[in-house]
Formats: C-alpha cells, structure tokens, sequence
C-alpha cells in the first residue's frame, strides 16, 4: 500500500511520449506503434479477431460509466489483491498470448521478467516459444500460471501440466472455448511460428507447425473432467473461456477455483457476447465461490476498475502486453504492466476507492 | 455428420485469400471483388437496396450477439437439416436471386452445380437466364425449388410452375412480396438483362426486357389462393417476403409448408423493417406448424447460427453467391457456400452446439 | 385512384438520372445538384440548421420501420386524400419556404404550376419574392394556404391574410414557432434577398431587407388570438410549429382546423425534439377533431407513409422543393414531388396499404 | 430583463464570422481557431480529456432534447437569475480553468473584465497566473468566486480563502475530485506554465511548477471538513465535482451552498459518467436546500437551457472562454459569454420559456 502522492511519475519509461499533456497514456495508441516493428503476416495475426468481435468487447467497456464517490480519504490507496490466495501488486495479470519470440528475440522470459517486476502473475501460454522451465528460471519469484489447452490424448497434457507444476507453476488454467482446429484457414505459407519451437505445445517435434498443434486440441472435454484434470497436480484451477452463468456454476461445482469470463479476445466467435455483458451473470452464478476474472477489450486502469466494480477478482491483459513486447521487450511489457496499475490506482483514488478487493458495486452505471 | 478435426481447409479455394491470418474469412469483403468483374450497371443492380434496408439487414444481425454454451462435446458438429423434408448438408440454402449470366457465362448452370455439390437446396429465380430443364439437368442429383412471381394471367404462372415440376423441382417458392411494377426508374437505357433470354419467366418472347415483363406480376394475390397455387402441382409451397406473424399463420393456415421471412434484400421497401427483428413474431406465429427460412444480410455462420437460434428451419443467401458466381463461377458460387458451412460448423462447435436442428433458444442475447 | 400497372416511368424527368439501377430515388442526393446551381450564400441559407436538428429530424424517421402486410389486393392504391376538406392527389402538401426567386428566376409561380401540376396543395410563405395575387393567378385551379408570420400589428398581418382570401386562398397557416427575431446574426453583409421585393410581407418597401422585416413578428401570440385570427378571413386555420400534445389540443380547443407538427425545418431550436418523435403524441391530443400535418426530414415516399402510420393526415416538404426548383425550376419541383407520390404509391403497395387515408397504425415498428 | 426585439446583433464581434447564414453560431468551431493561436503544448493541454470522457459530455447534452410549448408571451425572456443570493445577466458563469496568461498576455485580468462586462460570475482558479487581488481590482465591479484546491497543509489553503475573502470575492469554490497527483505524466520537458507565476497557488515561490504545487493536493478532504472551511471565511460554500446524489446530500448537510456537478471537464476519470447523466439525481437528492450548478460539455444557450430544464440552477463554461481568450482576449472572451447568453435567451424564447429561474422540468425529453 502507498502513498499516492509519493510516488514519481518516470519520464524514462518508454511509453511516456504517448498520450497528450495532461492526458492520461491512451494504450490503444501503442497498438500502430507496435504493428511498424512486426512482420506483416505477425502483426496481422496479433491484431486478428473474429467479425466484430474485438470492437464490441471494448464498446462494451465503453458503455459503463463511473460514478465516483467524492470526498473519501484515498491517501492510501491499495491496488494489491489475492488472486488464488497469491499476492499480486494488482488485479492486473498477464493473459495467456502465444509465441512471444515471434515480437521480441528474449520472448517469454521478457515477459516472465516484466511480470514478475511489476508483481503480477504471468499466465504462460502452452504455445510459448520458450519451455516452462526456462520462463520460471527467467523470473524464479514470479507468479507462474500454466496455461493448457487439453489435448485429445490427455496424457500429454497431464504430461505438459505435470511438468509446469515441477517448474513451480502456482496454478493450471484450462481454456476450454477452442475445441478442435481453429479457424486459421488463410495461412500465411508457412508455419506461423516460423522455425520457432514450441517447448510446452509440441516438445519432441523440432519443428513443429502451431497450427496443425493446434488441430489437436480436444473437442470432448466435459464439466466433469475438470475435476479430473485438477486432480492432476493439484493445483488450482482456472477455467478460462466462460460466458455464462450456468456454465461457471457447472465448473465451480466441478472444483474450479476460478473463473476467466473470456471470448479468447475476439479471436472465434463473431457476434460474440462481449465479456463485459457476460460478466455480471457470471458473479452472480459463481456467487464468490471462485475468483472471476475478465478479459477482453481491456485497455485502461479505467475499464479494470468498471471490472471489478461489476465483480472481477481480477482481470487479464493480452494485446496490450504483445504491443509493449514488440515496442521495448521486457522494458516495454513492464511499461504496460505499470502504466495500467498506475491508471487504476489513480482512477481509483479519484473514484474515491480504496481498496482493490472492496470496490462499490454501485461505482458503474450503464449509459 | 463430420468429425470436425478431420476437415482441411483448402488452400487453394479462390476465396482463400481473403481474410487476414488467423481470422474467419469475411464474405462481405468479396463484394468489391466482385464489383471488379462486373459491368457497372449490373454490379449496380446487384448492390441495389432499398434506402437504408440492405444496412439495417445487416446491423439486425449484429445487434444479436452469441452466448455460448462450453465443455459441451463437440466431437461430431451436424449441420445437415431438413427442409420440407429433404436432407441438406446444412441450413444455408441458395436465394432466388435473377439472371446469372449476367455475371457468370455458365449462368443458373454454374449455380445449380454449386449448390449439388454442396449439398444444399437452389431456389431457382423465375428470372433465370437458363431454362429450367437446362438448369435441372445440370445437377440431376441436386434439390431446385422454383420460384415463382404469379402473374396477372394465372395461367403463364401455372404453366410455368408444372413445367418446373416437370422438371423435378422439389417445391415452389412464391414470391408475395413484389407486386406490380418493380422501381426501376433509373434503367439503364436499355434491357437490364441485355439480349439474353428468360426462357422460364418469357418462354416465347426472343428479345424480353426483365423489366417489362416484371410490370406484369400480379397486383391481387390473395392468402386463399394460395391454397389453389399449391394445388397445381402438389409441391410443397413456400411463402417467400413475410415480415408479420400474422401473415405467417394466415399462409400455414392456406396450405403453406414454409415460410421465407424476407424483404427481398432490403431492395424494395426504403426503410423497412429488418429480417431478424421480423423472425421472432413470425417463428411464434407459425409455432412449428410449419419450416421458418430467413433471408436478408446473412454474411457470416456466425450470422446463420443466430438464425437457427432465433428459431428459423434455414436461412437463404443470396448476394453472396452472385459474388462467387462473379469471381469464379460454379468454383466461386460453391467456394461461397462451403466457407459459410464451414463458418456454421465451427461457430457451432464453439457455441458448443452440435445439431443445427436443434439450437437452443437462448444461444442469442440481444445487445 | 389509379392501377398502380398502367403507371409508366417517365425516363425525361430531370431526376431520373438520379438512383442506380433498380433503386428509388434518393432525393437527398439532389442536395449536392441543387448546391452547385445557387449562389453560396443562398446555399447556406437552404441547407442552415440549428445545431443537430435537421441531422435529428432525419434520423428520426430512420429509426421507424416498416413492416408491411402481405397478400392485400393492391391493384388500385390510392394516394389521395382530403386536407381541410380540399381533395389532393396525395398527402404530400409543398411547406411554405422563403423567396423562390432566389433559387430560380420564376421563382413561386414556378412552385404554384408545379403544385397544381401535381395536384396537391402549395402553401405559399408570407416571405415570397411574388405577390400572392401573381402567385394564384399564375395556377389558377391550383390549392394555395397562405402562411404568415403575425406582426406587432396585427392590422399589418389581417391585411395581408385578407388579401390572400381575395386572392382565392383556401386556408391560412400561422407559423407560431418564430417569435420575435430569427437568429441571423452572421449575415452577408448584404439584405439575404439581395433587391428582391416582398410583396406580401412588405408590400410597401421597395427594398426590403427580410431579417430586418422578420425582426417585427410578434412575440406575444396566444392560444385564443388564434380564434381571432380565423375570424379575420373564415378560412380554415392551420397552426404550424407544434411539438407538444397540450399545446395542440389548446389550438384545437381555440378553433384550429389543422395542427402542423414543425420544428421548422430544424431550423431555430438547436437540440430541438424532432418532428417524428412529437408526432404521436399531438395525434393522441387532438384525437381526431383536426387534421395532423408534419415536416422535417421528409425525404422519400416511405418516410410519407411512415407519418401516415403514425397519425398524420398528410406531410409536408420543404428543401427537397427547393432543390427541384434550383434544379430545373418549375419541372424541377414538380418531378419531385411526382417522385414522392410515386415512392409513396409503390411504397403503399409494397406494405400491402391501398388507401392513404386508412393506413394501418401498427404498419411501423421502432427499432 | 430585455425586450428581445430590441436587441441588436452586432456584427463587429470577433464571432461573428462563424456559423453559416442563419444559423446559431456554433462555439465548438471557435476549438480550431483558437488552437492556431498556441503552442502546440499549450494547446494540448486546453483540450486534453482523459479517454472519451470529454465526448460523453457532450454526446449526454445531445441526447437531451428540447420539446418547445408554443403561443407563450416571449415578448420579455428574462436570463437573469440568482446564483448564491447574487443577481447575475444569466446562469452562465465562468468555471475555473487555469493560467490564462498561457492563452493570452492580460490573462485573468481580461477574463475577469470579460465576466463583469457580461455580468456574470467569474470563478477564479487558484491556479490564475495573477494574483486575486490583481484579478479583483481589475474588474472592481465584478462577481469574483474564488476557486480552492485543498493542500495537504490545510493552512496554506485557508491563507489563500482568506486573503481571497479580503480582496472581496464573495464565495469559496472547493473543487474536490482532484485528490492528489494530477496524471501529468506526459510532461513537456519544462513546468507547463513556463515561467509564469502562480500568485495564488504558490505565491511565495518566484519559479514555481503547477505541476508539482498540484501534487500537494490533499487526499484527505472529508464531508465534515467542509463545514470547518465554510468557517475559514464564511463566505458561501460550493463545493465543485460531485456525481452522486448521495455525496451532494452529504455536502448539503455539511454546509455547502451549493454544489457543482462536474466531473472537471472529462479531464481526469476515462469513462466517467457524463454530467448531464448524473444531474437529475444530484438535483433530487439536494431538494432545493442549495444551488445545483453544472459544467462539462456546455457548448450552446441549447445546452444551459436543458440542464436548467433537469434542474441546475446554473451552468459553468470552461473550455469556450479559453477559446475565445486565445483569439481575441477580453473581447474574445466576452464575445462567448454574450453569444452564449443571446442564444440562450432566443432558445428560451424559441421553446416559449420567459424566466431562467423557472424553466419547467418537462422541457427536456430523452431521445
């Protein structure tokens, strides 16, 4: 906890030139900036969504207003929360984003630094292009969350989470919207990771495609397995990818310990429900028996706090730390990381909330 | 029914270019495309709407978003169906939609293989540019329904309709949502359709202008006749151009198997009200009685599944065909029709859907 | 009433070159024609608005949707109607807008031809650049309202509506939204009317400066002056400028004969409710003890039947005059209001309604 | 209070070439003009917003729309009103904005004269780069309000209140949304306000940085010390930017004579509720027991018109008087606050409201 008024702001901070005077750093902005430093056919695969699907979910962020509650004592005020029963210095944690060598040469472990400095949880992607073990060594305190599409033979991904445990992971997050192949029929000739490994994804082929991976992804999994593929390792389970009430009930009763309220950023369903619609159903289903988390669209300390006043525990950022990768590597992952805590520690302050685990349900209004 | 990790995306169907890496291909991207083959005053009268009622189609299907049901098993995605009890490899079925040789040598031919091959219905414009002996024997094995506008003599209309029966149509398609003179004020100073024939719509005339001929549709078509149109032949009789559930129970009640929920494209009626918000009072109205289909803006599978979800039997596409048919005739028309099963099939396994004769009700959430 | 099939579409018409093929006419495209004929200051004049409201007036009507009626008898629609007991070919009357001559020579005996020419009525503006006597004798069979504006001396305004009565004037309007001066402050440094006369607002000025003339109406009208009013010349009265349901009732209660839902044009009031969303509440308040007028935004046959739906007894159209006369004056202005009739026609057909005087009022649906 | 008709437009002001013949004269277009008189940086920071905050002000006026009762005597509309027991031309004050002298050389001193020329209220921002007592005797006649930000050491500020008090302004504004650090991050490399004193803010300091003098503002500002700052002065109290029924309840009850709706001009929360949006309920929960005022997004006499019409007893003006101080100073200034006076009167007028203190409530309708 700090004191607002002590801290400095850091003109050496590579996103500092972004954003007018007196304005707050707009995020979205890196997103151009991002895009001059990548390969066309990467850049494009970042930025891609699903029909209008990544605009909705930020419109949907747009359509709920704060309504600040003035004249509280924000002298202190406190960003840190419990996600899992770990400590972060914020509900802002790091989305599960693939391939992080295709933006910057270090990869995952930039973005296992960058994390770990900014005191938050890093969700490792199963198609990072560095092996677990290598991201935890990177950043050995960082919170390490191992990300796992399950895989129709589910021994190697009991392998593959077996193994994120030994690494240290602290806990397992299944996403469960992607049964099957994806939708990546316009390929860019080539495999999309290049000569790239995928030590987690794929660790005996040396040069594995991601996409014909990913074609291997489970289309069966069920409620139930849940409970079966959290006994694995023991660790807590996050299921990522939920849009309904119902579904979040079925999965905390499964034995999930959380919640991500996600639509894979836009990526797969066009005309998705944004998160942001879907999220109140599900706070009300889980009923504070799991932690929920939210992705999707966010891309303000502004729209992190909208979150946690409808009822997030915590939410997730993907693009915004791919574009501060490209920009600056570790450096510029960390920038985001910092800019976004700093931007809901002070809307916070000016929305008269103290603390991040206690935000008003009344804070937001819909327009 | 396919198992859906088993299928390939063909790389080398002519609309695999479009989209950028790693999202669905956008049909609604080909219409420029399209414009590109085409003569202006013909890409003119296929773009042509009706004020703002080709936008506000499409914005209806937008302002309904998917929420979808997850850990379902989605091993084995069905979206073969039943339309007036044939099997179709999916819900999407070919509009009617007038002379395609216009923009396609092979003409209604090229299309009828298209739709054979993949394995849906063709409603077959009575303004075809090829008889419909030549089209039905271009795919013997393919579903053709007629369509029909009924004409001030009734006659011409019934000796058409049995020909077609003749012919093997499967079913007739009245078309109740044009009568009299169509708005072609702004005419291109000579027949639209040029010097090609109308052999079903003006058997006998060599030099027929679509346009004269069109002033002669039938200004007095009445619920009650339509119980004698369906006598002629004993086909099963689809209403095509209700927007009212009232008129939808009038029709079932006259005899009708189906109803096509449609403005004509957004093409004649300057603000009208959108197909989508049409669909639900007509699918409560007809109450299973009979099939519901729906036509007007559907661009996507996404689109399709929201549809099914608002409780149509299938959904008929138009515009996008004569894109396909533009670009690349029979190849392009079926590249068309098989991304948007494709697009269907991979929505619904990630809406954890798995019968496209069965899609729940509350898959969909207005926005 | 006509058999909407013996209609032929006069490909001379000066705006028959506007539409692509096989679409109505959009008449707001003639704005750009029109602009590039007038002077700038002129232009500016026509198309001025008062903040949002013309944008306002017209989204208003966007937002009212059609839903037409399947399988009526449509062979004979009719347009006509009666307004104030005068019968017209259509509820389309010309609104009384300012000084013709500034947008073509013959200015409002060019309007007055192509009004009778087109059957309906002319509502001549107390600002028109010929003397009404000119204007009646130049379409003598034609239906001429004369609209004033009521001076500080009421003696200037009875001469003027006396004069008009002479004239053969079948009615009177009295604008009531404009009290006192019109808010023309940045001027073109010249009289708007450059040296045109006034002849029926200032008779006796040889050169009149119309803001400065404006500058004298009264700003102290009530409710019952306006039994005065229409005891002065025993024509029926229409009151025009109405937003409100209680002022409407009160004009009918002090013995208006018409109530015209205006807010002149979007002209006055920045922010100003539109015409499309008062409408319904004036219909309930008068309840049938007077006809309904309304302006703003009219701009194609369905936007006329849509007002039909929603209650009134007939339309006005102001600008769109404008642009026809500026165009190709007197051929210009009646060909577009033939185009409206026409649109209205085929719209009425297309919705299944064959009698303007009976529209259906749950033809439209919001959106 | 004027006789409309007797007003003259007088064409020598600076405004006066903006906004087309015969339309209001748009202040939003004043934005461009004046940027071509600033530093880029200077610039920037008079139209900074934090996300789209500033546009949510504005898009909440226009969703507020104006529905005019008819055939009321305007022949006398009266804009004077009282706001705090003072008589003012018109509910259009001046809000607090900072540093004038960074827009135009006599800096305050002109705004203030500007303010007593249009005889109104001028909110002195603690931030003016002259002192108050300069300010004051600048324009000896005028209503001077003097705006505080509360330090950390409360004495600094009640040195500032009383040495305002002194120089004879007659109430005390304490702006209570900005606890804390303002998020300046994106600094121009020098103190924004150049070497311009801040004899107000920091007045013992030759070179000071209002940035950093802003980050001395308290953090621990409670209701209940609004009635010990009441007791500094005794001079009336408002207390500036609150957004919840609730907290102006709480203010009330502490003391305050007013309370200000505001959410500093979208400056400092992205995604904040608008204040147009958050009026109505500080309106209801003060209950006539103080003066409600408004700011943000003001940009039109349409505007101040609706919100006296939720209820304000005021609206406060920021950005347009720096605009008009940018282009022509003194004159600049009084010329926006005149025309916004005038078009308030004509719009009162127009919508047949003759008193400022008594506009109904159901003038405004929401679209």
């Amino acid at each position: 906890m700090t004191d607002i008024a002590s801290e400095s702001s850091d003109g050496d901070l590579p996103l500092a030139a972004v954003g007018s005077v007196g304005s707050p750093i707009d995020l979205s902005q890196l997103e151009a900036e991002a895009r001059s430093h990548l390969d066309p056919v990467i850049a494009a695969y970042v930025g891609s969504g699903a029909g209008d699907s990544v605009d909705a979910n930020m419109c949907a962020w747009e359509r709920v207003r704060l309504q600040p509650f003035m004249l509280q004592d924000v002298t202190r005020v406190s960003t840190t929360t419990t996600v899992l029963n770990h400590f972060t210095s914020s509900p802002i944690l790091v989305a599960p984003t693939a391939m992080h060598r295709l933006v910057c040469p270090e990869g995952e472990r930039a973005t296992a630094r960058a994390a770990a400095a900014a005191g938050t949880v890093y969700v490792v992607s199963m198609a990072a292009t560095r092996s677990i073990e290598d991201i935890a060594s990177a950043a050995p305190d960082g919170l390490h969350w191992m990300q796992a599409y399950v895989r129709r033979d589910r021994g190697v991904t009991r392998a593959s989470l077996e193994r994120a445990a030994a690494a240290g992971c602290q806990a397992i997050v299944v996403t469960v919207d992607s049964p099957g192949t994806p939708d990546y029929r316009a390929r860019p000739g080539r495999p999309l990771n290049g000569s790239l490994p995928l030590p987690n994804l794929a660790p005996s082929d040396p040069h594995p495609d991601v996409l014909e991976v990913a074609a291997d992804y489970a289309t069966d999994l069920s409620f139930d397995e849940l409970t079966q593929i959290r006994s694995w390792t023991g660790l807590p389970l996050v299921v990522k990818g939920i849009l309904r009430g119902g579904d979040a009930a079925r999965c905390v009763e499964a034995g999930a310990d959380a919640i991500a309220v996600s639509n894979h950023g836009g990526r797969q369903i066009p005309g998705c429900l944004p998160t942001a619609a879907a999220l109140p159903e599900v706070v009300q289903a889980v009923a504070g028996r799991a932690d929920v988390y939210v992705d999707g669209g966010i891309r303000s300390g502004s729209d992190v706090l909208k979150a946690l006043s409808l009822g997030a525990t915590a939410v997730m950022v993907g693009r915004p730390i791919i574009w501060g990768l490209a920009i600056n590597g570790e450096t510029g992952a960390r920038a985001v990381l910092e800019e976004l805590q700093l931007q809901l520690k002070r809307t916070m302050a000016l929305c008269g909330v103290v603390d991040a685990r206690a935000v008003p349900r009344d804070l937001v209004r819909g327009l």
